[in-house]
Formats: structure tokens, C-alpha cells, sequence
């Protein structure tokens, strides 16, 4: 990373990114309060900082080390100077901002008339952002995978439910892409794209998907630890998008024994990853215990323990849901369940204000 | 199991405990508003159920496959009616009632003064109960394992601080039994008896230390599942003492790459475990998460998912500590800790009262 | 799946098949010494089986319900009378066959001399099959990604040395496909197709790998059950593609403290994906423990435990190899492994004879 | 850690020795080819090493941070010269020597004829030495405990049939202690005194036993990393007493889906244990795999991992064990077990013979 003076110029700034360019390797630059500080993206065995150094307008040219640094907070706070939260903004909505955000909505859209039942009922229980899977990743080839399975045109025209959808109800909308595939097509319909936890790994997807300049909604793999979660938000920070939700959705669980629930909901990382990054946490309490009967406790414990906001899966009929219809909820109990997670939020924030004080 | 007839007497009750006795097994008997029920505890295969059917005063004789039938809700609703919680008194304190309670104290007792002056911190934070390490269980032959190490004078005098602590700040005192010796020694001179993570498996410990009869609180092992918790915590209910206080403490984290928090604080098993069983379940965060930066937001996010209290390490100066230096908070810390958990506690019982409503 | 009589004839079999594409699915037809059999390849839920099994030709109509039929010896013995296991022919090699298979090379391609030297290395030192990296998966963006990051022509420039250095010395080749835009490239270039660990759960991937018609070696994600593994293997075999190469590459390492490996090879893992499939399955100990020191013992163990072969990292100066150089043995110590596993696997492949007998 | 110089003398060690002592330590010393060496017993934080390098006689005077210093090659090679195995003789078996052990018998001893009928057939099998639980920990209390939970007459006469066995067919015999209650009786009537998987953390058991000064099987707990396992087999070193058979058993399984192995047997343990201390390592593929289908398979490849033997559980009857029936083989099994793995061994020895030149 190559920290500039204060009162580098700009065609200093361009000759260091043009110097970063003949090594092979792209820069990131920040502009902040304080500084410019460029980010060297790439494999950075190949340079020599000591070449950056001595280049006019550069204070100082480094190695840094850990593989997540251009969404750290060590590296906001060098142009920044204070280690601000970053704030997400789609449409009307904030990520990250005063208020808790919560995405709702089907695992799988089914129909038309399924959908738009939901979006209505998660709109008056106070949900900001509507969900719908169309393109499922499923562990058998022998089950639903959902709607866009059915090929191009009925992907599309699912998609263009859930963005009527949106329109209709005033809700900005996100979808998962399982494959590079879909990435065009997704991205004309959706608000934030979604990357599900078997995809964290897949880099090549990040990478498509970060240039269409979207926000992300980033799940974490349930095999992933934190520097590795953090590791592959980076392959989206390094195509220049830093817009970026990460979201906890529950990791592996151990244990000798039946555990009775289905993946361990990892809500330390929620403050672990506030420390490392600026970038806004949500929680997904439903894959994260698998059981509706846990969902109204792990969300307030979500929100308790820092998180931005929530994802949860609604269904009016839980029970003929298609995919997963056991860890979804109401509209009825999902207004339980924001009512309750905004007082808890309201709490916890003045808590961490007076913290800092 | 076998459930008498509501109007079933004494003698016939008698009889039947006699009968379990003849097979080599123990009985536990539970009357409450409904009726009389009888566990049979220890190798039920040896077992004819036929034979209980047909005894004076029987309504059903069953075999019941959980292993922890006799702290099970569905064991307690066939003689209470409604799946009440149980509340454990320990001197003035309610452990599982309406208020969160607050186990604090130095990991380990290092001396008189040390542990006074810590006692004096947490009873001005809020805290209900102090604890006091005596016994460490530590993975090193080589490293400080506690006064008691020093041999039986030198744990009796640590132990007779902690009690007078105790008594000085008015507060009960709860401190670990590592091994079978300490068991006799420990219940003269505290309140609560504690099992550590380690020791969970060892069932022989755990029957000895139950036959004292003192509320023991147990902890969760690191590497066991839910089922298997509450499995262990069945043979101190077999011989006959419920004041069990289970304790959940973060289990093996699981992961590519660093985790950045020492164990995996599974706070989901919270909710989990209140639908097996009417044993309260408190939190330890220290334990839990191993750093103190983390412990506000995990002590938060403990409550909210419905813990009963929390247990955490306390120390005037952190860095100074001989154990666990690194996941204890100062007394003022631990004020901020109690006074947002109260508040996150009414939040959510509020909001489970009208679930139920 | 549906199963034929053994007398049904070539129109009764397209019927079938004909009846299961109205339904929106597939058919999977594998006729046998016994009899023909068909299964179902998609969502069976919107399918009736009576329906099925009254069409002329058909002995039995039922739903399966283990994600992994078509690759399962259950399913193959319904056709095949025996539970057969598979032998994959690429060029003169016969993998699954009687002979162990050795695939070696190095981890990653970084110049053509290199990857010429280390060739001739592992043909003298017995191997079949040359490896070597093109597309690197990698934790890290900032770190080498392969000769394929640098471009189109760059990748295919590595991908023709790969192709080059198999005829030379007269092995087929095989490297990884890391996203869905390489499948095509490589696919020119390459005897077998490689799916990495963090890409099994690719769903999409899979399927367009699948269609190539090339064998494809599949290796376990590092956080997935036997069960899943199996389960997205059939992805590759729902395409008719079933020359599909299992390997066991480690799984995540759990317990308390360091545990000196990398990952934890699961050995278990191949008698016990054997009893469920007929497919070969192979280990790469390279990768299982992150060890050169450890490689000779787990590749023994490997085929003692009924390995058909090995994948290993092989470099002539493991110091300085660009990936993973710490796991990486040279040409000579390859030697020694192919030797003694072969011995062994003569041992063991006598033992299991006598065991059937 | 203290190193005397070559000719120090024997009051000059005595002096050292004191000098720990008056320290609150215990010394541990060893006297080799090369010189003597004393390793500190206890919490060093109390010590100054700079006191103990100026005593006469004394070379060197450091601090060893690895916690498993007494039992690790690194030490044995200060006063042995070369980093020499351990083998543990007993009677006239040895264990870490020139050919794999095996030890037998029934998982539970459920009678004297089924002892005794199980010893004769391990006996002709090629066994070494006999196994049979007495002491049998278990996950519910509810189910069958070993015929030790009958009382102490009970557990004696089980003991005295198990030495009967052993004398009857020349075996040594070894079982399972569980609680500090039984150390004194069982040592009265085995040759090898085992510590089980869930009681490796009960430090005060293993210090308690270490004492009788008989040889300890000492198996890993299925949520310890190979550190912490050594760490606590330090505990037993520590008391003077190095008979120490380390022994894998398999370690949780972690993944998504069903393992279809009851725990993760970690061969790659055994060569990465047998780096890091001179203790002899042995495997139990019964409860590491919980399925008697896949032991030979485990068998042969955990020698082939360099396991100085075996420990399986046999019955005449596995589908009538009383505990753990599904992992038991016959007599008949073991024998092509035990053929299988002495020829491997012989193999895999050659090869590493080979290794060393």
C-alpha cells in the first residue's frame, strides 16, 4: 500500500497508479479527509516498495500483510482518519446506518400470486427490502431448484415478478446468482445481488459480479472462518465495488451428539468482523438455526450482539412452502420479531455510544 | 417411566418404588399438581414394563428413549400440567426467575486481596454471585493451577476467602471442582458447585458432587452436542438433585482460516435447550469468546437470546492476571455489561410474554 | 427409477423416456447384463410413479430417495446384477483398475521448463498422470493466481505446455477449472477435468463441466458430509457424465489446541464411499496434510485403506515453489511413495480378494 | 529446563534437584548416553532460570515453552544423542518395538464365559493382549454401565476374571479406569491401566493414576488437537511415570450432510504425533469408525501410517455385545486383520529403514 503526502498532486497520484500498472497489478485508490492511499490489487510478490518509495509525492510504501485490506479498518483510518462504519445506500434505504434493516420474503418465489402475497404481508410487518430465491443451490439434483431451472424465459419472468414486485411495494429487491451465468440477467431485474455461503469460494462469480457495480449481499461459507470470509469479500473490493453486506448465516456444527439445530449461528462474528472491517453485518437467523421456534430469540440476539439488519425467510404458509419450510416464519411473527429488534437495537446502540464516550 | 393414577395412594406409590428397586434400579419419584410420576433410573433394558403396568394405582408404564427424560419439559408436564421453567434458589438469589443474574469474579483466586477487592468491584456493578477459581483445570502441567494446587492447607485457606468474601459482600460464592478429592472439601465452604467444560464427561465426579446436594452449575464441554449436555447433566438429576444450572461456554470453533474468537459462543443452544428441558441456562462470555473487546456485545446478544444470567471473569486489572487475563473485564465494565442486560432482559421478556399471549 | 423387464423392448424403453420428459425431467437409461433400468434425473416431487408403473415394459416404478442414485452400487446392481466398481480408461491408463494410479505434478504451472523438468521427474519416478495448475483457487487476491490470471493467452500459451509436456512423456494431463468461463479453454487441452475442493458445491459448474464429456476428478469440499459429496457428484452424472474420479483432499481439522496439520485426511472416508458407489476414489495427501514430511506415511495409509491412487504435489526445489512448496515432495521421494504403495495396494487388493471368498 | 554439563556430578545433580524443590517445583531427571538433563515439573513462572545456570556442575539453564516438554523427542535427544523410540515392555510384549501389538477383547465384559470365550479366540487370532470394559463410561445413565456399576464386589470379581483371562492365556490385561475411586482397585488386578477419550482432560484422574507406576493406555479425547493431547499425557510424565501408549480413536466429525463414520479417525495424527515425541502411538479403527465393515480397511491403513499397533473390540457375537455390538469383529476377522497388518508393517518398516539411510 502506498500512503501519499498530504499534499500529493494529482498527476503524482496518476504516475504511481501508471507505475502499479506496469508491474501488473491494479490499484485502489482512497481518497479520504486526510490523504490519498493507494491500494496495490494483485499478486504483490512480483514488487519492489522500495521502488514506490522514492517516487515524487509518496510518504511511504509498504507490504501489508493480511489479505483483506482494502475493506479494513487499519486502511480507512489512513485517508479517513477516523474508522467510520460504512454506510450502504440503495434506493431509500441505509445499510449500516441508524436503524436495523431487514430483508424478508420467500426462500424460493413459486408463483406470482405466492410472491406478492408475501411482499404485501412483509411490507406492513415493517420490512425494507424484499427477498425471493429463483435460482436455488440445492444438495440433491433431484429436488426443486427452483424457478429459474426452468430455463431462461421463466427465470426472466420470475425476475420480472420480484422487480414488479419491489415497485409495487415500495421495496428495493435482492436475488441469489449461483453461476456466472446469470449474472447479466439477474443484474437487470435486482437492487443487491446475493451470493450464497456455498458460493463464497467461487471466485470467479465474485469477480463477474462485482463489476456490475451493484451492492452485494456476501454470505459467509459454513467452513469459512473470519480472515477467510474477509479474504473473499476482497476479491469484490478488488474490482473497485466496496459496497458490500456481509452476512453471517451460521457455520458448521460440531459436536458429539445431536445439536438441534441445523448450523451453528456464529454471532461473535459479528463484532469480531465490525473490528476488522467497515463494513455493515447482517445475520441470517434462518439458515442459521433451521427452526422457526428459535428464529424470534437468534434475531434479537443478532441484533443485540451489533448486527446491521436481518434476513429471514417468510412464508404465509410455512408448511406448503416448496424449499425449506421449516425455518420460515410469518408475516405476523416477522413483525414480532422487527418491533422487538428494533427497541433491542435502539438499546445496544446507546450502550456502544456511551462506550465510546 | 410410570404414571400413577391421580388418585393413586402412598402405599401404592411405595410398592412401585419397591418393584424398581427389585430390578436393580433406582427410582425418582416427582408429585406435583396433576399426579405422581416414577422415573426409573440407570439400565432400563433390564426392564419389563408389562410387569409396572399391572401393579395397584398404575395409569402407564413406557419406556422413554431420551437419554434426559427426568429434566425433560415432557417429563415434567405429566405431573405439573404446564412446562414450567424451574427456579433455583441460592440464599436470596433466584437463579431462572424474573431478574438475570450475574456470576462474577477472578478466574483465578490469586489472594485474599485480589479476591476481596474484585468482590467489593462486581457487588457495586450489580453482580448477584462471586466466583473464584481454586482448582484450574489447565492444558499445561506447567502453568498455574490454581492455590489449590499448593496442597490441602493452602486450598482450604483460598477457599475460606471465598467464603468469607462471600459473607463480607453478601453475595453466595460458586467455585470449580476439578477432581473427586476436592468435592468433600469445596461444598464446606461455598454455595454452588461448578463443573468446568472438561469436566463434563466425567460422570463419577459429576455423581459425587450431586450427592451433596448444592445447586451445581454445569457446564457445556466444548466438544459436545446438545443432546449430549443434557445427557451428562442427567446422572446429577439421577441421584436426585435438580438444582441444576446449565451453562453454555462456547464450543470448538470450526473453520478455514483464523476464527478470531477462541471458542464459538453457541448462543442459539440457548433457546434450544429451554424447549428440552425447565433447567436454566446462563451464558459465559468471557470463556466464550476469550476477548474482553467482544464480551459487552456477546453479553447482550446472551440475554436477548433468553439466558438466565451470565457468568464472567472480572479482574481490577486484566493485563496483571494470572490466568485468562485476556477475556476478564474491569468492575466498571461489568456495570456497563449488567445495566444493558437488564434492560435487553425486560425488552425480551416482555416480547415472549405476548408470544405466549 | 424405473425398472424394466427383463424382456422390454427398445419401444417400450423410449416410452418410458418420453413420459418422463412431459413430466419436465430427464431419463437416465442404463441397460445391463440384467435388465434395463431408467432413473429420473430432476425435482421427482411433481411426479406420480403410478403413472409409471403401468406403461407397458415396466416390472417396478419407485422414488428414491438418496440424492445419490445414479452413482450408487444400489442402483448399479439393479442392471448389473453384481456391484461392480467402475474402471475409468484416459489413454492406456485404468483408473479404478488393478494397479494403483499416481497423478503428480506441481502445484502450480509457473514457467515451461519447469513444468517440462518436473514431468520428466515423475515419469521416472512411475507416475501415470501429469498435474499441474493453471487456474489457482487461492484465499487470497493479492496473491499468484496461476499463468491463467494473466490472461486469454497467456492461459492457453500454460494450457499448450500442459498438452505438450502429456505427449512428450506420454501421460495424459489434468488440471483444475476454476469458473465457468474456463471450461471451454480447457477442455482443448486437458485428458481429465479437475473440480477443486472449494468449488464442489458449484452447482453450475458442474453441470457445464459435466456436458464436456471428459472424465472430471472431484474433490471433497473440506466442510462436506460423504453424503453431500456423493450428492454433487450426481449433478455430474444427472449430465450422463459418469467418469467421475472421487478424491479425499482433507477436512477441516477440529479439537482444541494446534492440531500439526493442515487439514484432516479422512481416510475412512474411501472403504466407506466404496461401499456406497461404485466410482474410483482417490486421496491426495499433498493437500490432506500440508506436510511434505507426512506424505510418505498418509500415501501408504491412503492405499492400505483402499485408495485407487494418489494425486501428490511434486517439485524439484519445494522451497521454491510458488504454492504451496511446504506440501510439495520431489521426483525422488515420489519414487519411494509410488513403490511402497504398490506393494501395499498388492497386499491389500490380495486381502480383499480372500475377504470375498 | 536444566542441562548438566558431561561431568557433573552426582551431588552436583543432587544439588540442582534442591534447588527446584525449594522453588515449589519437581524435578524430572533424565540420565543418557550424552548427559543428564533436569526438566522443571510445574508452574516455571515462579522461576529464575539465571539462579540455575551459575549452580556448579550445571551447562545450560532455559525455559522449554511447549507443554509437552518432558515426553518430546527434542528433550530425549538432549541427554540420548540420538531422538530414539520408547518401547514399553510388558511382560514379555513390547509395545513400540520391532512388530505391531495388538490388543483385543469384548467391549464390555458381560460374564466369565464370555471373557474367557473371547480371550481363547483373540488368543489364536495373534493377539497380544486382552481388553474388556468393566468401568464403561456412557453418554445416558440410563443404559448399561459396565458390570463395575454393580458395587464394589461386583467390579472386583469382573477384575478378577479379567486376570484370570490374561494368566489363563498368557496375555497381559488392560481396562478402562473412569473415576479416582477405581485407581486402587483396578491396579491390583491389570497389567495396563487405560484412561478413555472422554476423561483425557480429567487431569487429577491422570495424575492419581500415573502414580500406580504401571504403563497407561491414553487415548485422545475426540475434541483435542494432537498439542493439547500431548499436554495432558505430560500430566502422567510429570509424576515420573513415562509407560505411556498414546492412542488415536478418532476425533469429531465436522461436515455438511451425513459422515456415515461415527467420529473422523486422524491417521495423519499418528506420524505427525510420533515427529513430535518418543511415545509409542497406536490406533483404535472400533470406535473410530463405529462400523465393523470398514476396520480391516482402518487397520491396514493405520499401520501403514506407522501405528506401533491395535486396539479392537471383539465378540463371538457382535449382534449381541451389550455395548457397541455394531463396531465389534469376530475372533475370525481379527486374524485376517492381524495378517494383513503384519505384513504391511513389515513393509512400511523397510520403506522408512530405507527413509533414515
Amino acid at each position: 500500500m502506498i500512503i501519499m503526502k498530504a499534499d500529493a498532486t494529482e498527476e503524482q497520484i496518476e504516475k504511481v497508479v501508471e507505475e502499479i500498472k506496469k508491474c501488473g497489478l491494479r490499484a485502489d485508490v482512497s481518497t479520504g479527509a486526510y490523504r490519498t492511499v493507494i491500494g496495490l490489487v494483485g499478486d504483490e510478490g512480483k514488487v519492489s516498495f522500495d521502488h514506490f518509495a522514492v517516487l515524487p509525492g509518496v510518504k511511504e510504501a509498504m507490504r501489508v500483510e493480511i489479505p483483506y485490506k482494502l475493506i479494513s479498518r487499519e486502511y480507512s483510518k489512513l485517508f479517513e482518519g477516523a474508522g467510520e462504519s460504512m454506510v450502504i445506500k440503495v434506493g431509500s434505504i441505509a445499510i449500516g446506518g441508524d436503524e436495523p434493516i431487514f430483508i424478508a420474503g420467500p426462500c424460493a418465489v413459486e408463483s406470482k400470486e405466492q410472491l406478492f402475497r408475501i411482499a404485501e404481508g412483509i411490507k406492513k410487518a415493517g420490512a425494507h427490502i424484499l427477498r425471493g430465491g429463483i435460482f436455488k443451490p440445492r444438495s440433491s439434483v433431484h429436488s426443486f431448484q427452483g424457478l429459474g431451472a426452468g430455463g431462461q424465459d421463466e427465470a426472466r419472468e420470475a425476475l420480472s415478478w420480484l422487480g414488479e414486485a419491489g415497485r409495487k411495494f415500495d421495496m428495493p429487491v435482492i436475488t441469489e446468482v449461483r453461476g456466472e451465468t446469470q449474472v447479466d440477467l439477474v443484474s437487470e431485474y435486482v437492487d443487491i445481488l446475493q451470493i450464497g455461503a456455498r458460493n463464497m469460494y467461487d471466485q470467479d462469480l465474485l469477480t463477474k459480479m462485482a463489476k456490475k457495480g451493484k451492492p452485494i449481499l456476501f454470505k459467509r461459507h459454513f467452513g469459512a472462518g473470519i480472515e477467510e470470509f474477509l479474504s473473499f469479500a476482497e476479491y469484490i473490493a478488488a474490482e473497485g465495488n466496496k459496497d458490500i453486506i456481509l452476512c453471517e448465516r451460521g457455520i458448521l456444527p460440531v459436536g458429539k451428539g445431536k445439536n438441534y439445530t441445523r448450523y451453528t449461528l456464529d454471532l461473535a462474528a459479528i463484532p469480531a468482523i465490525q473490528k476488522e472491517t467497515y463494513l455493515p453485518v447482517m445475520a441470517d437467523p434462518s439458515h442459521g438455526t433451521g427452526r422457526r421456534d428459535l428464529i424470534f430469540s437468534m434475531s434479537c440476539a443478532a441484533i443485540a450482539a451489533g448486527a446491521s439488519g436481518l434476513m429471514v425467510e417468510v412464508h404465509y404458509d410455512p408448511a406448503e412452502a416448496l424449499v425449506d419450510g421449516p425455518q420460515a416464519i410469518t408475516p405476523d411473527e416477522l413483525k414480532e420479531v422487527i418491533d422487538a429488534c428494533q427497541r433491542i437495537h435502539q438499546l445496544v446502540a446507546s450502550g456502544k455510544a456511551d462506550e465510546k464516550g
